[in-house]
């Protein structure tokens, strides 16, 4: 994404949203939201898939993690100037996952959403994909017992190579589809992003996965 | 299939081809091949798959299990009329897979081919799929411990209901394609069948499975 200038202040200005040390929440994230179920979406852009699912499950708690700068801001913008979006059970951290761990206490998180990730198509840069051995590590410690990692892509390599890398690193699939907008899903919001790809008649690839009991 | 007259009596007739009793074989396939390397594809059809594969690697044993009686005396017949196919590392079995094991010692089969098998696609209808639980239990009795399965095919629902069945049956995936075709695969042979979905551009779902170690 190209580099907004807004970007830095705006995101200076709007620590109710944008936190400027999540760490302070580790544990606590639950007791923030008062709520019993926790998603974070890593990657999130722009915050379209965030924004709609808060709005659609406001007894949960949703955070939002994206590195980029520039799209993070274009997310907390579209909640603070949102009328129809109050942003109450929704976070935003602008860093990148890789510290996920030092946000989110051991089983705090019960969904991690990674919608339309970077597919990183050239083997040496397979490491940064966000389904890679090195983040399912950090996803599985600050998963919760029963809680599951929601995948879609329109990326064909990202998601064969994933699903090896899921079941390498001890989870399994408790959905599956190669293409999933075929039928109806009104519980999963579709961004703007993924409906393109619809209109296209080119599939989406999704997949639940959870750790594997034995 | 539409029935053939003719099916019944060009079984009988080519008994060298179309086994009486593969039970006699079980435990000695390896041997009567006088290979080390044995496949079995279940659900072959009209066996061009059986037919190119064992025409490409004559090193190693194939064997093909077919229920439909016309079917697979179709198969019969190419591999008997042919002046290609020689035949000698090939034998048909035409009886319901249900008995496999009843054909096979345990570990005696390295790959076993599922290749475009009847999706059933209603719920009720399920069990029958090759790749349901009560065929992958019978797969795993025969197979050797480094055996493999293989499925290809073009059918969505058949294809991630199986990704679910092999997961819960304690199998995982060394190969897995949202678009097998998408690149060469020159060591596995192209059916008249499958090139049909590649032209009209649908793609053609494929995984490997193994069975889990730990």
């Amino acid at each position: 994404m190209r580099k907004k200038k807004w970007a830095e202040p705006y995101l200076s200005d709007h620590p109710e949203i944008a936190l400027n040390d999540p760490a302070v929440y580790k544990g606590k994230w639950k007791q923030l939201f008062g709520c019993e179920t926790l998603h974070v979406e890593i990657g999130m852009g722009k915050g379209d898939y965030l924004h709609h699912m808060a709005h659609a499950y406001p007894d949960e708690g949703w955070v939002g993690i994206e590195k980029d700068r520039s799209a993070a801001a274009v997310a907390v913008r579209k909640l603070a100037e949102s009328e129809e979006f109050t942003g109450e059970n929704e976070r935003v951290i602008v860093s990148d996952a890789a510290a996920l761990t030092e946000w989110f206490a051991p089983g705090e998180i019960d969904v991690i959403h990674l919608n339309f990730s970077d597919p990183w198509p050239k083997t040496y840069t397979h490491k940064r994909r966000l389904s890679s051995k090195q983040f399912l590590e950090r996803y599985r410690q600050v998963l919760a017992e029963n809680g599951t990692i929601r995948m879609k892509t329109d990326n064909k390599g990202l998601f064969e190579d994933s699903v090896l890398y899921f079941l390498e690193n001890g989870f399994t699939f408790t959905e599956f589809s190669v293409d999933y907008r075929r039928t109806e899903h009104p519980e999963d919001a579709v961004t703007e992003y993924e409906s393109r790809f619809m209109e296209l008649g080119q599939p989406i690839y999704q997949l639940c996965a959870a750790v594997r009991e034995n």
